[in-house]
């Protein structure tokens, strides 16, 4: 498992060599191709056999390794090889034998770059040689005719070298070839400084590589590690529509939170033929401002704002204001349109038409949805459609965004969005697309195999202990945390849990405290630090007046609020490394079956945060819990301690076991900063 | 998992579909490029992502599952598609939906061939259609409209349609166009008649194909299921050199036997260059035979016959004879030479040489064979040596040989093995070829991916009870199981193992018994029905006054001899056919250390064989075992017969445990057959 790493171990070191042609089908076998016998098998990490990329961010170190071996019993070298996949020249890294067959070696990840990587391995003949030479010699073998063998391999490298190491290996023969007698010449053959150019100039015309060539894309770190704020930037204004302008207030807000990324539904045009009214409504009043996801209207569709909200030049002000706040504005991507949508007029054919010509709104039948028309991706021609989603993205692109969420990908064809981000991430590779799939479990996978770089999850719907800790090491662990990253969103303008309508406040720190330290990834809809836990009917999950469909102006300062609370969760994640990666979770033993016990550690292990969460909100939960005291290389006799961070308190435990205890009405959960004696 | 099955369920039907051919890269995607859109993901059995084949037998039922989805709620139709590799036709099957996307297929492997297989799927516009409609029928929605669709699509199918289905699909449209009312409409748009020929005539021009194509290796059934017995024609006859004439009586002794393949060691002219004396001396008397593996003398080299067991006509009579006799004769395949070898003379580049420009003969420093020529795979131009081994193989092949033992093919390039193999089977699909491997782990395995159809394994060395478990799980099951299929040996002429030497007759019983029952495969070297145990020296694996070195002629009546008890066990083996396969191998509880106790059943379940096998040859071991009564459909609470074959004594036991007791001295192993209540 690669993480970032700051230390720079791996040093790519540029070579001239280029990988072999590939035989014609059917020709006569070249020598060069029938002596290429290394076999290079199971290279890791790697998603369904090549197929699909690993993820990684900028400054990981990735680390690779691979069965490799040949025949009998020669010596093997084998190299790792990167390069960007935009940029033709391969570096290399040398690979160590592990056990069994098993080689390793890694590569620091410079760039945010898509890279390639496989791997070079050869027969190396003088090292075969001298393992040799040094057996017959200890045996007490005559060894000249063996050294002349080597010499000979000294003197082809000497040809094959340039400049100085040319002329060590031509003093190195000369020095064997005129040694006074066999044990002279053994011993300059086995001097280090030969070993080290004769590997230097390695014969590699007869090298295997391993194929396929595999891919890691290389996000920047903002994929990885980040807290989403979402917020309806209409809103906030009391009495009126809100304005790109009055949401600076919001930004402001959630930077003061702590959050990293604003993300905000469309900000298009919104269609008024079939507009909905409040409560998701058949009628929109005459004030009702409508959903935001009916997108297009007269002033425009997705390259448009809203005429309330402002001007082009309004949002471009408001992203850098995002900006200057340490904040990254996230757009929303939803490919579907109003019928009022300027493509209803100009692309009539990107639409499902009827046998009388009419365009068809959507539906699951019985359902009608008549204020949204779906987008045909199985017209006649659909590349015409490809290119203008692409040059929409990229129109947004170029106004400063670098993150999009995309609503409900699971709805148009996956080979669609890896077109799509690949074209997109191939201009601009600081992209970033998160996943709005709430479906089935292999559509959510493929999804983010084919290029989403994050994806929301089933965790809201994962509430009680074992489902939590089996899904969230489902979605951290390899093979799936090598293409997905999950962003846990305890709630959304869609999903107000049954267990934040039930569970109140103690319910509302525990979601948030738990999607904020078991991933790095995680969000919440505005609101959320208010409390809003009122659903629109009994057993739903809709917000009872939803901001999808109307204007809420919200008092931030009112009693109960979590503001400070979730501003303190920001602050502890900022500030513990561990909390920055979601493949460190580690889940451990907590004898109560309502209390979740977990770790995450920094590769170097100088910072180890443990949390404590009470799953149950109604009643205070105490247990002891497993301390992993080799693996964190803790002494078993001497106490540590432990500094919640919450309460600030710190307690001094000692020994394998711990005790916590959770008071759901002050603290649902713990976070403990391990102190080492 | 497929096995043999005689109910030929999976009917394949020729089509005329041809897989869409690939668009260029940097092209402009064709339109039905962009509408391929289902996803097929994780298409199993597959080795190594497709790298490799999977094996099967002929009569097996191939049994395809895969991930099939596509976005949105469309109905999803898929067809299996298979074709022999030397054949353009793909044949397919029709797949069915299992269960959360996974989808699931199979088709009968008629042919001892190689085949390839993939997945077709698309929309089935027509089901998604009459699904749709049906909602709104039920809803009470006017479908005018839909109807009219609907008609689009049969008309559409009518015109792709030829004959009698063409005008069954327009009478279809002409009723629905025609009918007195929507109700009318909607009724012969249900129809079952309807729904199988839209299903016959999909349009499949914008099929998904899933990649890569996959492929199958089909063995004939001896590949499986086969008791191999190994013996040096030239012995046999007391004081003198034995010929495949006298070697006709060993023919007789291993069908009498019951075994299905002899064995020989290489049977071509032997080197006299330093040729082994007995028990492996330095030097050989004038009367020694030599080691049958230093291939090559004046009289010819590997495509010619040792002139003291006869002549190339002889051989071919020999084979005819063990033919007459229901065996199959296997030849050892060594890839090294005599000093005396022709192949020194005519081809001194296929070897390795010294400075001065002479041969190298075989080291392993500081050790040396000088009675052995390594043949060298990494000279100028190894082309011409390949194209040499594949014509001595296909010279014994048009002589009647269809069965081979490569000697040490770890010790030989794997991707020569990979091509030979690959280009002797595309003439000769009913060559076998068992790797002689005795090395590391993940070289056994390549050896059986690239293509050998049995490997020799580590079962000789695998004596204790949780360690023959996990080896016989490991090389039973998948992933190994698909490619590798072990053939388990107690002894060979190099092998003579600890167990063996200490154990006596018990331990000579004990190990035939388990290898003959656990794997469908097995091997003896002959001499182990007389229970030979004496090593060269304490230590040693090696025989004394090994057969490789000398002639040897046994008393096969001797007393004590197991000839008997082989006998039995083939017959046993041949009389159950859930003794024809290893991948069905289960084991089961027992609670003495030294009990094993597994089972064998055929799919139908007509045939289930227990196992209780003695590991401790020094005493008398008993213990309850489980039975797996649900697995195998017996009620909890009547008893059943367990038909002990050996001492053909039928048990009565009821519920889910059994007793065995099994004394060493008379019966190490017991073999129940269950009888149904």
């Amino acid at each position: 498992m690669a993480r970032a790493t700051t230390a720079r171990t791996a040093t790519a070191r540029a070579t001239a060599t280029t990988r072999p042609a590939r035989a014609r089908a059917g020709a006569r076998p070249s020598p060069g191709e029938l002596k290429r016998t290394v076999v290079i098998e199971d290279v890791q990490p790697c998603v369904d056999g090549g197929r699909w990329p690993v993820k990684r961010v900028v400054g990981d170190v990735l680390e690779v390794t691979a069965d490799i071996f040949k025949e009998g019993h020669d010596v093997l070298v084998a190299f790792l090889k990167h390069r960007r996949a935009d940029d033709g020249e391969w570096r290399e890294t040398p690979m160590r034998l592990v056990d069994n067959d098993r080689w390793a070696g890694s590569f620091l990840l410079e760039d945010n770059a898509r890279y390639r990587y496989t791997i070079e391995a050869l027969l190396d003949p003088f090292q075969s040689w001298l393992a040799d030479l040094v057996k017959r010699v200890d045996a007490g073998q005559d060894v000249a005719s063996e050294l002349l063998e080597g010499l000979a391999l000294v003197r082809a490298a000497a040809r094959r070298a340039r400049g100085e190491d040319a002329a060590a290996l031509r003093e190195y023969a000369a020095r064997i070839a005129e040694a006074p007698g066999e044990a002279a010449a053994v011993s300059a053959a086995r001097e280090a400084g030969l070993a080290a150019l004769m590997r230097r100039h390695l014969d590699r015309r007869e090298a295997t590589w391993a194929e396929p060539e595999l891919e890691v894309v290389v996000d920047r770190e903002r994929a990885r590690f980040a807290a989403w704020y979402e917020f309806f930037p209409r809103s906030g204004v009391a009495g009126r529509h809100g304005t790109f302008e009055d949401a600076e207030a919001q930004l402001e807000r959630a930077a003061a939170m702590g959050f990293d990324v604003v993300y905000l539904p469309p900000i298009h045009p919104i269609g008024r033929s079939h507009r909905k009214g409040r409560n998701n409504t058949l009628t929109a009043g005459p004030g009702d401002p409508g959903s935001p996801w009916a997108i297009g209207g007269p002033e425009g569709g997705h390259d448009a704002v809203h005429p309330e909200l402002g001007t082009l030049a309004d949002f471009e002000r408001f992203v850098a204001r995002a900006h200057d706040l340490g904040l990254e504005v996230a757009l929303d991507f939803a490919i579907q349109c109003s019928p009022d949508h300027p493509y209803v007029r100009e692309h009539p054919e990107w639409f499902f038409h009827r046998p009388d010509g009419t365009i068809k709104y959507a539906e699951n039948p019985p359902k009608k949805y008549q204020d949204i028309y779906p987008v045909n991706f199985y017209g006649d021609d659909p590349w015409p459609l490809w290119l203008e989603m692409k040059r929409v993205v990229e129109f947004w692109v170029d106004r400063g965004v670098r993150t999009f969420r995309v609503d409900n990908p699971h709805t148009k064809p996956v080979r669609f969005w890896a077109w799509l981000i690949r074209e997109v991430q191939a201009r601009r590779p600081d992209v970033i697309f998160l996943s709005e799939a709430f479906t089935r479990p292999k559509m959510m996978k493929i999804l983010a195999k084919v290029g989403f770089t994050q994806s929301y999850t089933y965790f809201t719907w994962r509430n009680e202990k074992t489902e939590i800790q089996q899904y969230l090491e489902e979605i951290t662990t390899p093979p799936v945390a090598e293409y997905f990253r999950g962003n846990l969103w305890p709630n959304t303008p869609d999903i107000l849990h049954e267990t934040l309508q039930r569970g109140g406040p103690p319910a509302f720190k525990m979601r948030l405290a738990l999607a904020a330290t078991a991933s790095s990834l995680y969000g919440i809809y505005s609101g959320y630090e208010l409390c809003e836990n009122v659903p629109v009917r009994e057993g739903a999950e809709e917000y009872l007046d939803s901001e999808k469909y109307e204007l809420k102006a919200r008092d931030w300062g009112a009693p109960g609020n979590l503001v400070g609370y979730v501003t303190r969760i920001n602050a502890i994640r900022r500030a513990h490394p561990a909390l920055h990666h979601s493949r460190n979770l580690t889940f451990h033993r907590a004898e109560d079956p309502f209390i979740l016990w977990y770790s995450k550690a920094t590769e170097a292990g100088d910072d180890v945060v443990f949390v404590a969460v009470n799953l149950d909100v109604t009643a205070t939960r105490a247990c002891l819990v497993d301390v992993p005291l080799a693996a964190l290389g803790l002494p078993p006799d001497r106490p540590y301690g432990m500094h919640e961070q919450l309460s600030d308190t710190t307690w001094e435990w000692r020994g394998p076991r711990g005790y916590v205890e959770l008071d759901p009405r002050r603290d649902p959960v713990q976070i403990f900063v391990l102190r080492r004696p």
